[in-house]
């Protein structure tokens, strides 16, 4: 009698940490994350988004690791971060660079000992006429120190105010063009994630 | 009888706002602040530091701005921003960049109408091992879009961190040599915010 | 009988150090500076183009300066540099950075005694997608070294290959909006450099 | 009787090509590149430095492709680029940017088909009072563009000026502690290049 088949290698599932600089409610970036997040559920099983909120973190300041630990509000952000097999930003750009709450966020998640270290990450931005790019060449180098891994390509540089309409009222992104440039980074960031981590794309 | 001499024209008092990158209480940059503000009563009358706390600003969220005008604490550092002359930044470096509650004090000065554009400004930073030069690039780049005219020389890039020893214990400047640095950048500042203003440093 | 109505005060014509950093011949950036010759020769007439070419340069090699010169190339070079009283660069964006040809002849003025100290001036791109801006702000950080005073706005990025076709097949600018950009920013400029030197636009 | 014990398996050899930014006989930087292929011959058996010169490349100029192909000297040092696994830069700091003509090379480099495409890299600088950094991350800028995945750490800015000596009169490198630096980057290098082609550094 024939052996049974054996079942397929289980998928590996990297999680995802997701923040938008954009702390606004109707935020197009925030907007992007939430694409990126449907994205993956919908169609990349091995993607797992863990959306990180980081408008509650007091401005960073030293003496408040006084004590010792960090305020409660930055070790659960920590902790979201360390978690994480990588990283997706989306960054809108703030007069030609990091947006204050992003940057903020990140210095936080570095103060010793640093949680971004070693993992990939990606980028994507809704904004003006170069659609972000300001931005992100400063997040990347920030990225340097922290030790994060940047996928060189794709970079998304959404122009949120040329046509055709891209987010609706609430800040959701409505374009199919650029449902799937977030699609092929999240495919392209998976699979730097997993070179880096030593596994293939087709599991186990 | 000789005419009696006529007064000496009355000096051009150029108010600078001065703004600290970091805000834990001993902190180097903080007391780079406070050595300029005591250089320019000691010896540049026409000179006045407004040193302007940055601590209390909220993570920009342009919801904040609901109502039709700002959270009171943005106001009143947007009336500081506007009433100077020129601007002295002390920029730490955070992870290669600017410190995120600097970056979100600039972005709030930014909303419209912009309260940072046509005047000069001028940087120091007291950093690790290149002195907080990453930061300062950064910063220039954002000045772009805030129309600010940074003066290009000299720079300063205090290294907190080799002999001899700059700072005290609260953060106070006690390194004589740099405090002639930072004697040298704001005449340099003085005198490329008059030059910007067609006036002479001379007067009138 | 009256007076004689004076002549009016001569007016300072400026004179502008203009640099493409693309060689080829029928380059949209060269085409930019042709442009912006023809503008000042029709309508603006206290800003003067002197277009400088810089593909006879040597790749910078400061074993070739060991006569106590230079070559006779970046002699002549230097000679129109110092010449001038403002900039203006047509700057392309290659791998997201200044031209190699550009940086080598911003390098070669830069050989003690720096022949670009103190001026006033200002760039424009035609390239890709973001305009060029990316090339932008290097030659900027470029700027703090050479003590060059960049104006702030407008910024010109030329979206050379979208529609509607603002270049002919030899380089030519043929767009009508993009001509009135680059006679304002030639406008901004000459305002900037006149004030700098601590005289008014209005003459004398 | 006892099979005899296997050899172990072949070790992967890594070719970097490695290129100095700084043209002149006695450079600091071609002394760093000349120093790490000493070091990878002595110590690193899995790498092997191709140093390779780019004195003679033409300034970039597309027009220079018009017959369809490379000039001579470009297709040389395309085939070495391709040829390699890795690469290593020296990058002096000119004027707070890349040099001309290692920017210059970057360019030829990148002409379709790009030819850095996929490939880890790292940089070092000998350089003034940062060391070269303000030219390293402009190349880090350039290397999104190209494709290259640069290490993050150890970053190498030796301050040539500085005590000890490090150089000799021919720009040969003499400090041990620099030595020990480059050696630690090209392990880096070494590591980084194995893990993104899915290999382990134990072999095989």
């Amino acid at each position: 009698m024939a052996a049974p088949t054996p079942p397929p290698p289980p998928k590996t599932v990297l999680r995802v940490a997701a923040i938008s600089g954009s702390l606004r409610r109707a935020s197009a970036n925030t907007g992007l994350i939430r694409a990126a997040a449907e994205i993956c559920r919908e169609s990349i099983p091995g993607l797992q988004i863990d959306h990180v909120d980081i408008s509650q973190l007091p401005l960073l300041n030293t003496d408040l690791e006084a004590g010792g630990g960090f305020p409660p509000a930055v070790e659960a952000f920590r902790d979201r971060v360390r978690a994480a097999d990588c990283f997706l930003f989306a960054s809108p750009e703030y007069n030609y660079s990091i947006s204050g709450p992003l940057k903020n966020a990140l210095d936080w998640g570095s103060r010793p000992p640093n949680c971004w270290a070693d993992r990939a990450a990606a980028m994507l931005s809704a904004s003006g006429s170069t659609g972000g790019s300001r931005s992100q060449y400063h997040i990347r180098q920030v990225g340097v120190f922290l030790d994060i891994h940047f996928i060189n390509k794709p970079e998304v540089f959404t122009k949120a105010h040329l046509p055709p309409r891209k987010f609706d009222a609430d800040g959701n992104l409505i374009d199919s063009e650029t449902k799937e440039q977030v699609r092929n980074m999240l495919l392209s960031l998976q699979e730097f994630s997993l070179r880096l981590q030593g596994k293939s794309k087709q599991g186990n």
